[in-house]
């Protein structure tokens, strides 16, 4: 572990009680009703990695206001609301290792909730009175909805192509990262120039934290992460380590597995099958490979950011979503 | 038909076309693939009051800017947003008559759909600059959430009193018909006064709007409304027509008929019984006339706004809402 990855983690653990601690009074300020399911979502932890990159870049910038911890929890809260959607859509049972909030409370007040998650968090924006954190939120919210109807529609579309998937992912993950590193230079009152390069920095981010996401989905066990391995096979998500082992058959067997791979009966065996030759052939370190290139161009992006503590940080950040195993 | 009566179904007729417009071009810069459920959903039409309201307002106070049936199509992507949703938590397989988005188009593309609404009429909000309307939006999203809420904790409870019903009623369908008032006052740059008094007005209306609509439940038929006659009552919910069809009855027979309303397998048979019973005994009538109560109400609050159109057909959307039969 090198210097900055350490002071990285020091950061997290000092920030993590003011961001936790500004979370819990929003979600104490609900209506009643939906407080225990909101509660329950926002306390399942989560790597605050929205919240941390709001703060970083507004510290980077010399941000000097009030309720930065306020302002960076508003992205987690929208963040939640979409993986409350989301896992509705999914049907997943766990999140984060534990039950998901639809499973635990009924699809009915999740839906409703999510909703008063995304209102909070465009409620907390609106109370900064900055107008362009206001449209930031709004697009964020566009998109990620856009981006996740894209990936519902991919779902066994054996058609997927490796551009339409880093559309999809850029979609349901990177802007929302973007709009937080975005978040941080709009609070701090940045330029335009450092406004831009925020933005690329979180857009590069956000695609390979979702490649690794991606990846993870092959390698990381239930204990770990949370969630079944080989889950998005088994969902007809093709992500990139299925394209790649994919497009690493030979054609007539492409073919077969391709339409296998389409059929929502196909076997649990033979889904565990190509699982494991996915993994064992190393498609998911292949898939880790490309989020290294994305983080690259994310490390140049910080060339304008003035040196100080923070830039280290937004720097061992690359590192942070390229080794996590959960 | 009185007069002013006849003035605001010119007004309707005069503005619905700007109102569409502004909504279809909303639509039209939507991501590819929530254009058609959106689309969908907002054809469909409804009665275009909470814009009509916001313009009403803002007429009445001289409003000077642009783009007023914008900022008016924002409520209506919002209310939209909720049907949307509400539609898939009810079950509901029409909504005015045609298919409802989730039967159509399926529940996952209509949840996002309906995110996506959202996010539009916060995006729409945002464009105005004006906080003060990013706060009144956030707070209806919120209150219309936390209503809808309340009223599934109540299905098939029967506790339900009459006072939890109007709460009920107050949070999923009053708060956004307020805001719709309040918008165009803010718009206007109105004072506090007439904002103040634009909030009652909006609350009592919406009230109102949601007694009738519960009446409307009990004596409309599909063909007018696009919903089956009861439907209130086959979900199990508690409305102020059947409040006061058990209050009505003695008290052994109300308790056995409670405890029948509160059995999800009640027999069809035994449902239509009592919807019929509810009818004829002139239950939805006096829901109506709780509605008057409600409608004058509204009416007092107008006095503080100056005298004009505008003025007058805000009284005749008194008249509206009480002899609608749709």
């Amino acid at each position: 572990m090198n210097d900055a990855f350490a002071q990285l983690k020091i950061a997290f653990l000092k920030e993590l009680p003011a961001i936790n601690a500004a979370i819990q009074k929003e979600i104490d300020a609900l209506p009643a009703l939906v407080r225990p399911v909101a509660g329950h979502v926002m306390e399942a932890g989560g790597k605050r990695l929205r919240p941390m990159l709001t703060i970083l870049f507004a510290r980077a910038l010399d941000f000097r206001g009030d309720n930065l911890h306020t302002l960076a929890s508003s992205l987690e809260f929208l963040h939640s609301a979409t993986l409350m959607h989301d896992d509705i859509l999914d049907n997943a049972d766990l999140r984060r290792g534990k039950p998901s909030a639809h499973t635990r409370f009924g699809i009915t007040p999740t839906i409703l909730a999510g909703d008063v998650l995304l209102a909070l968090a465009n409620e907390i924006v609106a109370r900064t009175d900055i107008p362009a954190l206001t449209s930031c939120i709004s697009r964020a919210i566009m998109q990620t909805a856009s981006g996740e109807i894209m990936e519902i529609t991919a779902i066994r579309n054996a058609g997927t192509t490796r551009s339409e998937y880093i559309e999809i992912i850029t979609g349901k993950t990177a802007y929302l990262i973007q709009s937080a590193c975005e978040f941080g230079v709009i609070a701090a009152g940045g330029s335009e120039r450092v406004r831009s390069a925020a933005r690329d920095f979180g857009l590069n981010l956000g695609i390979a934290f979702q490649l690794v996401d991606d990846a993870l989905d092959y390698t990381s066990r239930a204990d770990t992460s949370g969630k079944p391995l080989g889950g998005d096979l088994r969902e007809g998500k093709f992500t990139l380590p299925l394209l790649l082992y994919l497009e690493s058959l030979p054609d007539d067997i492409r073919r077969i597995t391709t339409l296998e791979l389409t059929d929502v009966n196909l076997h649990p065996v033979r889904q565990d099958q190509i699982i494991a030759e996915i993994t064992t052939q190393g498609f998911a370190e292949k898939t880790r490979d490309a989020a290294k290139s994305y983080l690259a161009l994310a490390s140049q992006t910080l060339a304008v950011i003035p040196e100080c503590l923070e830039k280290n940080l937004l720097g061992a950040m690359i590192d942070f979503v390229l080794t996590r195993d959960k």
